[in-house]
């Protein structure tokens, strides 16, 4: 048993961490920057050292966050997700300093982490991937040949990209000639890696990703799959689980291949496989995330796994203590990313102090925060202020429920992402429950939202209008 | 179906109704007094009327309440728990107004409020009753030779008496003569009606009480136990579901009888029968609670049932969805009520100023609360903020959740029973799961804890110190 973990991360992620700990007996250590002094996580752990006046490079520190594992007698790591979560390098660094790492092995973490080495894993274990290029692309002319060879249209990728970065799609000759110099000359600059490769474009897919959790004793299970299709610039808003879209067959089949796909990597620790689907339920391998993912709450909704806890008992070198038989699911869940950004203005972030902040409670309601009142969200780091999980038994009780949260949930101080979940939440497309990838593009008027007051404001004044209607 | 209801309470009571309101598209009425304006229930409702200056009477004046739903075009009333709640006039009032009540007939609110008529109905069922005075004691010279009949120790209760009031324990003749009297004046003062009856007292019985469900097609079932043995002064602190001391067997007999109860007075609408259970597994029915309880947030969190839309379904006429084959639960969940109260102080309530309101998240947690920052307890209420439930798949997990939970809740400004369940959450006997009736009295230590600051406080004091030791 672990008796001290170091979490290298910061705010909402680094509190879902410390909350496991805490109810494992496991004390925590909270790393922060100079900027990050009134973060919660540093609130919330049992000890807290500040890592470093630089608000992003301190949280990238390896050798000085294995100095102070090691300094505050960790006895583990646990990586979270963004900064180091996907960095073989750290994963390394933390292993040989004699401290267990929460994740899976260096080498999985490398082999996963490149695009191409992926796509080759996969298809020697003979699971199903996007056509596109087996390697990196060694010439814009090479890639105009493969273009031709599969149609467009086509998506240029950054080997080293992630999280829905570092993409470009390409309809024609031109669009390629155009694209692959600035995609090159981008991923350079993001990824520090200007390798790129290239894969056939499916049109307005679904995005499912499979929840893997495998131990050290050569156990793989899948906790099912989350359907995250409804993103803005490939990047997620509102995940599902499960997804309406799959036929039980078709979870079983893709859930066998995620398995699969770990097995072919000698995956250890949480992961998580992502495909596309398209309508006719075809399904390609597209990555996989060796890490926690910030959706995994509706997994651990619909399930009843605590993931952080799985993988502090996998670290440990426990086995798993169920088999995929013993596993299930039950009801829907949704999560929200509550953004300080507004997405009127293109999702721009809006840092600032929170002046008010009041949670919705009652059934079917998990919040997971970062922030509180008169809590100043620093700029310098993504815009996540809380994600909003709701579950019910159906889907339309789901919907409704996550309506009566959304409309409850009340921030002042900053704009949000929540006018437009209500916007969404409260249109007839999403109380469908398919949708693809294209659906924030192909309805735009949600975004035609009016900024609206808090509920309670209403409320207030309706109650004066009453009162004087009654004669009180 | 319903288009506009009426809520005649107050605080997180209201406000949970509000929630299923709003989750049904239902529109919401509150009601409140002067010095409940800036109550949160206020704020949430769709509607809200001032019903008088007057802080507690106003919430029980049935004339003013009926001609409010009338005149704000409501088509039904949740009394919700308390106030009037168990009124069977104001049921009456609410129908003969035309308007549907969401809950029992008034025969039947009368029947099971009186306990000498709600033990003859139960006793005519064929369902055990603690043995005891079939009706009204007439004298002391009836009690005593009643007492003398039974053995001592006799419990001296209240017929229109509820909620743990209007009882005293008599071990002897002398004991018994001092608190006839007494006990009879009380219950004059408290309830306007002095009726006294007797009742074997079961000593450390464990208190389990069985949720049913019955529509208006005849349909009834339960959704299992809860185990309110957790008590001071006869008043619920903790409650817990499943019970850890309920074997199978027992759970299907007494869930059976439960059922047998609410058929045996045409029961409609959501109820609760309560028993005592004795070491031995021997069970007797105490009373039936004709409304929705407090604690109803357990049960609903391991069947999943929303209990407040089943009841506004079952007054809309609508039959219950599921047959007891199709109801099931998962896991544990255990709820603290997290009240004003200064638990050292003989739970004397705490009114006065939120200063800091930060309730916990992340998984396994649900929170129904009716305060926030800046918010001013009114000393005329019940002292409750909120209600925290804790949910995991196995006890143990529970409990661990739940000390990480109540370590985490941070409310400022008022005293409240938050260090007491932390001192009981953390204890040896709390784990081992199972507790009687006698649980506050047996362990005294439990009320000797320190006031603990904040876990925030201390983390700070430690990050400070860390940073010192590393040198920053």
């Amino acid at each position: 048993m672990f008796k001290r973990i170091l979490i290298a991360n910061r705010g909402e992620c680094a509190i879902r961490i410390i909350r496991s700990c805490c109810e494992l007996g496991i004390k925590s250590v909270a790393i922060f920057s100079e900027a990050d002094a009134n973060a919660l996580h540093v609130k919330k752990a049992d000890f807290a050292v500040m890592i470093g006046p630089d608000p992003v490079k301190s949280y990238l520190n390896i050798h000085r966050i294995v100095t102070i594992a090691l300094e505050t007698g960790c006895d583990a790591v646990h990586p979270g997700f963004g900064f180091l979560s996907e960095n073989a390098d750290f994963a390394r660094a933390v292993t040989e300093a004699g401290i267990a790492y929460i994740g899976p092995s260096p080498d999985a973490i490398r082999d996963m982490g490149s695009k191409t080495k992926a796509r080759e894993s996969m298809i020697a274990a003979g699971i199903p991937v996007i056509p596109g290029s087996e390697s990196e692309l060694a010439s814009i002319d090479e890639a105009l040949q493969l273009a031709h060879e599969m149609g467009y249209p086509v998506m240029l990728k950054a080997a080293a990209g992630g999280g829905g970065r570092g993409i470009r799609r390409c309809d024609s000759d031109a669009e390629l000639r155009e694209n692959y110099p600035m995609t090159k000359r981008e991923a350079a600059a993001a990824f520090g890696n200007d390798e790129l490769f290239m894969e056939k474009c499916i049109v307005e897919p679904h995005h499912i990703e499979f929840q893997v959790l495998a131990d050290t004793h050569g156990n793989v299970v899948h906790l099912f799959e989350r359907d995250c299709s409804i993103q803005r610039r490939n990047q997620k808003l509102i995940e599902i689980a499960p997804s309406n879209f799959l036929t039980p067959e078709l979870r079983e089949q893709m859930g066998a291949v995620a398995v699969k796909a770990a097995r072919a990597v000698d995956y250890v620790n949480a992961g998580t496989v992502e495909f596309l689907v398209d309508r006719d339920h075809n399904f390609w391998f597209m990555e996989m995330n060796t890490r926690l993912q910030v959706e995994h709450t509706i997994t651990e909704t619909i399930t009843g796994v605590d993931i952080v806890a799985q993988q502090i008992a996998i670290a440990e070198g426990k086995a798993l203590p169920f088999t995929q038989d013993e596993l299930s699911f039950n009801g829907f869940a949704i999560e929200f990313r509550i953004n300080a950004e507004d997405p009127k203005n293109d999702f721009m972030p809006t840092p600032g102090r929170i002046t008010r902040y009041n949670s919705p409670g009652g059934p079917g309601i998990r919040v997971d925060g970062c922030v509180y009142a008169g809590y100043e969200i620093p700029s310098y780091y993504d815009s996540m202020c809380a994600k909003l999980t709701v579950f019910a038994p159906d889907w339309k009780s789901t919907v409704q429920r996550a309506k009566r949260a959304l409309a409850e949930y009340d921030i002042r101080g900053v704009r949000t992402t929540l006018p437009l979940y209500i916007s969404i939440a409260g249109s007839e497309v999403f109380m469908k429950g398919e949708f693809d990838t294209g659906f924030m593009d192909k309805y735009p008027e949600l975004l035609d939202y009016k900024p609206r007051k808090p509920r309670e404001d209403i409320a207030a004044a309706v109650a004066v209008a009453i009162a004087a209607h009654c004669g009180l």
